[in-house]
Formats: structure tokens, sequence, C-alpha cells
């Protein structure tokens, strides 16, 4: 019951948010680059190290009214490897901290590879006799699009390591509909055929149903009881607390946002070694918002 | 026209493979891993430089007789920012080595992360004023299930820096029917609407396609005149050059074998320090099989 831990978190801070820690280096408060810059030079290593602190920064202002983070992995991959150094000193301080730590990949491969990939992320790495955790975090994205012979390894891995998988239902992005809401034959959209099969594939199996699209997300909803929702778009993507109220009930669910807070300071026009006090503010605001619909 | 020049490369070297550098470590001979754990301890950064050593070994075993590799992110990634520290070195000795190098990370996400792996993949990284290369392969793999908006960035990546992408459309893993083969209200199976968009989406976009479906693939071939193929599933995933006689009309196709090409040491039963000339003759094994139905 690997969702009961984020749960419980939901429950302590009363706050159903998880924060995108997405560090588009256009994001990053310019003080820190050009510390680092100043210190190695401008690039990939300097720009990580600037990474690192901002998120630590984020997190540290935040950590104890938000149950979990988000790492999207693309943002760390496209520095290289010194971005996947970031990757995992922001995981291990998350961690330090008590957050549950959500790796966003949308991961999906063939079995052998998914098994590879479930080993890095969420089991462990073994060879001559050694089991080594890599990036240990609490859960990744999967894409479905393979069929569930490539999600079954992370199933196998969740099952051991108390870990949890989020499936890509319904995404939040503007063509989300040109496959996922084909009609298949027996009239329905394509987004319901892989609803079931997520609800079949166990409680360690939640959804990704977008913000976007509260229609969608009410009609899932109701589809799924049994499953846990990651509900990304809200803020910067335009979804408000009024699109997201259905996706609390039943098991319940967890709200992303990146920009809208990971970039409060920008938004809010403060000056930007405010940072932290804007990122909190942001949170705060936006729980109070996300309370009028939670009832 | 981005795959032209791999398809200039194909004629060169009159063989339409390419090499699965698909480090698993269970694959790694245990000479090399055994080299490096002596001088620095069994760790992740240890077992990374094995597989440097590896994939540099098995490049130069074969890079005057294919085209192009293909390295499966997920055992790179799987060993942490080390791993992805032996990705970008083997690119790099790849590329000095004149081979056409394609990232297999099946990626698929929202526009602005979509152009974020497209940046760090096949593109430039820029903040400051500063324009960086980070893995700078020649192509990419994509995961169509979220639609066109987030395949559009790397469309305008490609069209920039002549690079590719090729989109899954029909994969060759047992479940790949599971979602893809389901039927749609206009009578055809999922993989065939995907097929008509990946044709759309222009030059630069290749297709995926499973050589254990061969029905499939002849049927897509002739759906998709203008889109090149890269077709996986040869030799350990079972399939035979019968099977992927029909790739190679209209535009063309490169065939992926991973396994039986780089544990070719293994499956011969030769000493795995003669890793070099197993590797060699699997290659110009199945260069001979492919002669005979490439007509």
């Amino acid at each position: 019951m690997s969702f009961n831990r984020l749960i419980t978190k939901i429950e302590e801070t009363d706050n159903p948010t998880v924060v995108g820690l997405d560090p588009n280096l256009s994001f990053v408060p310019s003080f820190l680059m050009e510390k680092y810059f100043r210190e190695e030079g401008k690039n990939l290593k300097s720009a990580s190290k600037a990474v690192i602190e901002w998120n630590k920064g984020i997190i540290d202002s935040i950590y104890d009214i938000v149950p979990a983070v988000k790492l999207q992995l693309s943002y760390y991959e496209t520095l290289g490897h010194n971005g996947i150094y970031a990757f995992e000193e922001t995981i291990k301080y998350a961690k330090e901290n008590g957050l549950y730590v959500i790796a966003d990949g949308k991961r999906n491969d063939i079995g052998t590879t998914m098994n590879a990939y479930g080993e890095g992320y969420i089991g462990n790495v073994s060879y001559f006799n050694e089991n080594m955790k890599v990036y240990d975090v609490d859960a990744m994205t999967v894409n479905p699009y393979m069929g569930y012979d490539t999600v079954k390894p992370l199933l196998d891995i969740c099952e051991i390591s108390d870990k949890a998988i989020f499936v890509l239902v319904k995404t939040s992005n503007p063509s989300s509909s040109q496959l996922q809401d084909l009609i298949l034959e027996n009239g329905e959209p394509l987004y319901i055929t892989v609803a079931k099969l997520v609800e079949e594939w166990g409680e360690n199996v939640g959804a990704v149903v977008g913000a976007t699209y509260p229609k969608q997300l009410e009609q899932l909803r109701t589809l799924m009881p049994e499953t846990f929702f990651l509900v990304p778009g809200f803020g910067a993507q335009g979804a408000k607390a009024e699109d997201v109220k259905t996706a609390f009930s039943n098991k319940g669910a967890i709200i992303n946002a990146s920009r809208s807070i990971i970039c409060a300071y920008k938004n809010m026009n403060v000056d930007e070694r405010d940072y932290k006090k804007a990122t909190r503010k942001a949170i705060i605001d936006m729980r109070e918002e996300l309370k009028s619909v939670r009832s």
C-alpha cells in the first residue's frame, strides 16, 4: 500500500500539493547562476550547482507545509551527467527533509529495459552480489503505450520495495486528445480503456490525469475509485481549484504545480534573492485555494 | 533530410544494422568489471568505467562495418550520474569513429519539457548567451501517446540542427497489442492512426516498427512510403531476416540488434576476453543473413 505513506503526509500537512522541481535554466535566479559561473565558468557543472542550491532553497522554504516534490527529469537530463548529479543531490535533500519524492520521466520500454529503469529509480541495482540504491525515489511516472508487459517489471519492484508508479491516462497538454480521446469500436475513448487497465494493475499504480480537462477528470475519478491520482496542469498550465475538486473523492489525489510555485518570485515581482519567501507564499496561497474545494 | 546521412552510411557499409549498446551489467564481461572493481571498489563509478571500456571495445570491433549504434538510455540511467557519464563518453567515441548515434529513451512529455529533452539530446542548451551541446546525438526515440504538441518542439530542433526523431508506431514487445492494436470506430487499429500522423510529421520523423510483427511491418511499410523505419526485435527478441524483408522497400530501414551482437561472446561460448572477435563475427553473420532478403 505504497500510497499510504503519501496519503498520511497529505493529511499531516493538510495540503494535497506536490511541488514540481523543474529547473529550466531560465527559471533559476540569476544571482545563483552568477555565483557559480564566477567560481567555475559558464558550463554544465556550474549550472548544475546553481540548480542544486536553488532546489535546496525551495525545499527549505516548503518542506514543512507540503507532502511531496516531483522532479521533472528532462531539466536534469538536459544538463548531462552534472544534471543527473543535481537530480541525485536534490532527491537526497528532499528525503532528508521528510518529503515523498516522485521522479517524473514518463518512461516506457520493453520488459528488460523497464526492469533496468525500475532498479535504478525505485529498486536496487545488483551485481557481483552487491545491491545498490541509485535514485531511490518513492514513485516514478510511466507511459502506457507499450502495454502491460512493459509495466509488470515495475509492479514486481513496487511490491518488494513499497514503492509506486503513476501511469499516464489523460494528460494535461493541448493535444492529449489526439490519441487519448480517439473513439474505439466499443464507443469509448482510448483513455477509458487505459483507465480500466490502470485500475486493474493494482494498488501500487496511480493515474496521471490532467487538471486542464475537468470533465474527464470527474469521469475518471468515478471510473477508478481505488486509484490514487496525480493531477498536473494546475497554475501555469491554466487549471484552477474548481477544475480539480472532483479529484479528491474516493482514493484521493495530489495536485502538481511547478512554474506557479518555483517561479513565484518572478510572478510576484519580488527581488530574486527573496525567492524562498515568494515560494512559501505561493504554496500557502495554493493550499488555501484548494481548501475551498476540498471540504 | 536528416536520414540521408544514415542512408548514405548504410550504403557505404552495405549493412542496414544498428548495434544496440545496452550495457546491462550482467552482460559486461567480468574481467572488465573486476579490473575496475580492483582499482576503485564495487560501486557505480567503477561499473560505469567497465561499461565505457566495453562499449569502446565493441565500437573498435565494428565501426568499419556498421553504420550506426543505438544506446538504450535505461542501462546508463540506472547507474546514476556515473552511468550518464558513460553514456556521454560512449557517444563521443562512436562519433569519433564515424558512427550515426541514436539515443533510445522513448521520451514523451508536455511541450516545454520535450523542448528541454530536445535541447539536451539533439540541440543546444543555451543560457547567458552561451550555447552548449550536451549529448549531441543524431537521433532520439519518442513515444507518441501525448500527441502532436509534444513532438513539435523536437521537429523545430531537427529542422535547425539536421537531426531526426523516431516515433513508436508498433513496438516489438509481446503486449504491444494491448493498446496499439485496439480497433477504433473507423475499423482500423490505433497503430494505423499513429502511422498516418508520423508520415504527416515530415521527413525528419522515422517510425519504430517491431520486427516481431512481420504482417504489421509489411502493412506499415506500404502505408508510410516516405518514412524511414527503425526496426527492433531482431535476434534475441526472436525475429529473423525473413520477418524484416519488407522493411527495406520505399524509404528503407535500419534493423536493430542488441543482445545477439553484444553478448555474442556468451552465445558463441568463447573466452570473454575475445568478445571483440565474437561481436564482429555476429555482425558479419547478421549482415549476410540480411543480404539474403535485401536484394
